[in-house]
């Protein structure tokens, strides 16, 4: 477990820094923070935390239910997305994944926990990072059991248009290819629920969709993540193999408080798109870095000069400020590193400290 | 998952109840509820949801290791210690385990969902579920690599004494099968913490502890476990597995809270003390049940008449009571129920119920 969200605690007490003194740019999380409804679904809840969670989760089913419009039936909570990308491996057991990529390094270890080969299948630089469907069709008829794809893609940013993705679930499909599509950051993306798979589901026997609420809503502390799937059959697999109550009470309750949050969703869209413009605006003046378009609310940048990412890193952490080193992402390298979109003084901060490693 | 804790939810669901309207006997939950501490903990952390929980709980485990007296490096937190006892079976990989029952069922499913091969060492109605160490030394020789024990036993509230315990430990130690200890309930036991094995695990390369905070610190909704063993091969290999962050920001801090209020501790033990003798007085005078003598903070009752288990809980659900029907646990049936200690007039309420579905 190198190099993850929550890390901000080891460099913290590494360099004996305290949780006031950093600003964190490593983990993609929602600057609005706490919603005030979350809040008090937290605070009227405190009492019930001396009772087990509902093991069917049926009110919290519900609610997400209602945000994807689809059946509560449909729908898995877990203890993060992460919770039911190991469980999908293990009930899978693929023999052969294919993992588009550079992404998310958990597919892989989620795949060899089930003991399954990881293929990776490269986005290229020059492309920025962008899918081309024409080869990964290809590539798909080498008998593959498994595709795991994120999008909007992580650590890239790039998303795949629905009319594509559409066409590559149908295309894995016909070859009998389970496909897991992490949607973690699907409400960043101009359109938000409106671009996702999940109403594929439905008619589709081997799709799972993973949604996280951790991003989007600012509560990667709660530890709350759901599961789409339109077969019964593998829902029904996932629930007998489903360790019980891994979503706690509190998470639950504000998991329910929060989809209903129409006003948070509708602030975060409007903070997004000021502050990725800002963002860009100030970093594309700066001819040693390059910005890979996204459309999440983190952005991958390439340094083109002599210093690493680890450099760039370390000099930033001097500065209270930390970033993601992201040369440990399978194809990329110490040119790489990865920064979350924040509030504007913040941003500003980090563009102007950024500018000032790189450019002295 | 069947009739587990927290089926509460689907009786009110089933029966139209609201959470006001139910006495809750099924799930064994220390009745003083919420801590002051935790209650505090909780509302000081609501802001810190908007970061990762810290992947390695330092300051959580370094608690834990207070409250244990031993070193935090021999202590791994999990979302109760049900994710500790299903990740030690993917890793142990049992081919074959003998499990002491009748007990918590889940040791069971653990084993299965590793694909181990599960006897049960019997214990016996007519010795009031005691364990026997000579039949159970026998046993042990016939090729197992798994013994898991429960201690106090759930759902029979029966103790092994430390010396016993120790015992048994070192022979299965020198048969080289691997022990799964759950002291889910030890803290209710007369001595606390100084009757537990955990001393032992420093010393011992195939011993894992599992401890609960949910039944006696009454915080089963948190979510929070862990587990003890002095061994760092086989800590390394849960950590390895193990999925990051399954333990919520909020337990975190409240697990940090409670471990420190030896008050609720006191208070609880004197509770438990009171209403463990009010109980059995109540129901010794009932000739038409036997009381199991226990250790723990619930008892098993055994019906004399021709009255079901599933009709008693019945009958006590129309009067707003819920108790556990302890037929499906593996060796006893319909003659078993069980039920938590609660508060005096909880306990008031429950014992003239019972007695009046029992006798008309």
């Amino acid at each position: 477990m190198e190099l993850h969200g929550g890390n901000i605690h080891r460099i913290q007490r590494n360099h004996g820094l305290k949780r006031a003194d950093v600003l964190d740019f490593s983990s993609n999380i929602n600057p609005l923070g706490v919603a005030e409804s979350v809040r008090k679904a937290l605070i009227d809840n405190i009492e019930g935390v001396i009772h087990y969670p509902d093991p069917d989760y049926a009110e919290l089913r519900s609610a997400l239910g209602s945000y994807n419009r689809m059946d509560a039936a449909d729908i898995i909570v877990g203890n993060g997305s992460i919770e039911l990308l190991f469980l999908a491996a293990r009930i899978l057991v693929p023999h052969k994944a294919l993992i588009v990529g550079p992404t998310f390094m958990e597919y892989e270890r989620a795949v060899a926990q089930a003991r399954g080969h990881v293929s990776y299948f490269r986005l290229m630089e020059e492309d920025n990072f962008a899918l081309h469907a024409d080869p990964l069709y290809e590539e798909l008829r080498n008998g593959y059991d498994l595709l795991v794809l994120c999008n909007p893609n992580n650590p890239t940013g790039c998303f795949v248009e629905p009319d594509l993705m559409h066409d590559i679930i149908r295309r894995a499909m016909n070859l009998d290819i389970f496909i897991i599509l992490d949607e973690a950051f699907i409400e960043f993306v101009e359109g938000g629920l409106s671009v996702s798979m999940a109403p594929l589901a439905s008619s589709c026997e081997n799709l799972l969709i993973l949604r996280s609420l951790t991003k989007f809503f600012a509560l990667p502390g709660l530890r709350l993540g759901y599961g789409i799937t339109g077969s019964s059959h593998f829902m029904e697999k996932l629930l007998a193999a489903k360790e019980p109550w891994t979503v706690n009470s509190l998470a639950e309750c504000a998991g329910r408080a929060i989809v209903s949050d129409s006003e948070y969703s509708r602030r975060t869209r409007e903070w997004l798109r000021q502050e990725r413009e800002f963002i860009f605006g100030e970093l594309s003046t700066c001819s040693s870095l390059k910005c890979y378009p996204t459309q999440a609310n983190f952005v991958l940048l390439q340094m083109k000069g002599e210093i690493s990412a680890a450099e760039v890193r370390e000099a930033l952490i001097g500065q209270g400020i930390v970033i993601r080193d992201a040369s440990n992402f399978t194809f990329l390298d110490q040119r790489f590193i990865r920064i979350a979109i924040k509030d504007r003084q913040s941003n500003a901060r980090l563009t102007r400290e950024l500018k000032r490693a790189l450019e002295g």
